[in-house]
């Protein structure tokens, strides 16, 4: 096996499964030969998947697990109750060097607590954020920490900042990318205790490219690439993206039915303005890191399809190749020095 | 005079002083004859805007003032030193009972912190929030608060959620309102410190029409017609509306040039896609009412064209027929006597 990169795909979680995880799991290792990939779930289901499709079966493997956590389950009773979920068997691989990264679709605050609990923060990391990537004008933009922690402090955002910065140029491959905290204006003075304490941390360190505050309103225009702010305002930002979003294209569809001209021209443009949106649309970025862990955790929105579940088993490969937690590891390490200094 | 409302405008204020405030007010006093208007500013620059108009000239008045508050000033240190600025000159009259209301396109924090400062907050109100109307799927909503203040407590958002619940009810005709706090997450128990101290109060209150905790992504939906947070997350609801919406919109264009079959639909949508976008742009409900205090104070937009400035002068009959202040003076006492009787 060598040099491949073993991803575990959690088959149950989602609102697909297995069906869809399990299709991106095949098109992932057909896609890509550095691939491995270890299906956890229930063994019959997952079997009755794989028979669909024709793929090299020397990279994929079952890993059986009976039991599922669901949406509404409480998360820390879900991960301590169910020892055989397919979460909790594949974060236990990775924790145990089995498997270098895993991608589930299952319930967001399981798939957070289990990472931490069970994954294991990397020593020196205070919290381990959520970070998905967004669609911008330019492109994408990571936005962390989007529903890790809630009430954070700013040595919290300090190192979301440092990991974020991290991701984008060694995963994402952004030379020296631009860091920005979300303020409720550009002036430095601007914001609550919170912001207004992070704000110093963030213009000493030399380690990241920060470029000082930016408005909610500039983040869809893409001005930075790493959008620092503390869970509650991240999941109001990403959960905005998705309702303005909705709302106006039901709004545009509406607004050109209303005319037999519009209707007409609606018909013409339809191809067009679909690909547009769809390139504008959060869930297109399905796979948010779980950053600051010692092993690769990704969340995929959880109605995910196989193209999602496909590209989070694809990132994994950037993440490995460029040891993505010995230099977050290094980089805190190398703070802590600094501030022991000081 | 009677039973004419008086509403200052400050001619000054915002991009388009003093063409666009004067304009907006000749449009008021033409449209409604309640409305007596107060321009204040500098008098010459305003009557050479008015003399451009035919209008009901019994209804018009010039207030001079000779200084303006600019937009980067820091707004405590300019309400102090500025006696005769436009802003304090009229927040002033309605201070003394002169004018019912004023309506500003000047410095958010100028009129923020000169409408607690010189206006003063009706007893019993912790803080006044700025509250500006947004569109939704369904209509409009308001959210409360949007830059008032910031690192708020508990307490405050009930004071918001009850003065909202107000606003819409006999400024905008909404019966029974239905009140939601921001959240992450559905649940009662989700969310930051503030959140979970706030969910019981509004449970509690009988007095309003609580449906629980909205999710960011169902704002635009229109699910609540009162939308509660704290400043921080208001003014990243609204500067997300604007964000995600240009972006989108700059996205659907682009998109439709693409091809010469698209470019001939985009022809024939055009006027459709320019009517249902307007319906959807955050600033054509350009005022925002400062409630709490002892008379109205609306702020608009700092873009404002005649017609916002029109729509907010019209805006200040229902809040003056309908005694908004004292109705929210008998709620806010309603339920401190409540509390103590508890």
């Amino acid at each position: 096996m060598g040099d491949l990169v073993k991803v575990v795909v959690d088959a149950m979680g989602g609102d697909f499964a297995p069906e869809e995880p399990v299709k991106g799991a095949v098109d992932a290792v057909r896609e890509n030969a550095e691939i491995y990939v270890c299906l956890v779930g229930k063994e019959e289901l997952i079997r009755r998947e794989l028979e669909k499709y024709t793929y090299p079966k020397e990279r994929v493997e079952i890993v059986p697990a009976s039991e599922v956590i669901e949406t509404g389950e409480p998360p820390v009773k879900a991960i301590q109750a169910k020892k055989d979920s397919s979460l909790v068997v594949g974060l236990t691989m990775v924790r145990k060097g089995q498997a270098d990264a895993i991608v589930s679709s299952g319930s967001t605050g399981a798939v957070l607590v289990g990472g931490q609990a069970i994954v294991r923060k990397i020593k020196g990391v205070e919290r381990a954020p959520l970070a998905p990537l967004i669609p911008t004008e330019r492109g994408v933009s990571l936005l962390i920490d989007c529903g890790a922690s809630v009430d954070a402090r700013p040595s919290h955002l300090s190192q979301f900042a440092v990991m974020g910065s991290i991701y984008m140029e060694y995963v994402m491959g952004v030379k020296n990318p631009k860091v920005a905290l979300v303020n409720i204006g550009a002036e430095e003075e601007k914001g609550n205790e919170l912001v207004k304490g992070t704000f110093p941390l963030l213009k000493a360190n030399k380690n990241i490219n920060f470029i000082g505050n930016i408005e909610a309103r500039d983040i869809p225009a893409g001005k930075a690439d790493v959008i620092v702010t503390e869970a509650f305002v991240g999941n109001v930002i990403l959960k905005m993206y998705e309702g303005v979003g909705a709302v106006l294209i039901r709004k545009v569809k509406e607004g050109m039915l209303n005319s037999l001209r519009s209707k007409i021209g609606a018909l013409l443009v339809k191809p067009a303005l679909k690909k547009t949106l769809k390139g504008f649309d959060v869930s297109e970025y399905g796979g948010a890191p779980l950053l600051g862990l010692r092993g690769l955790v990704v969340k995929t929105h959880g109605s995910s399809r196989a193209v999602e579940f496909k590209n989070s088993i694809l990132q994994c490969i950037q993440f490995k190749e460029q040891d993505l937690s010995g230099k977050i590891q290094e980089h805190l390490a190398a703070e802590e020095k600094v501030e022991g200094e000081n």
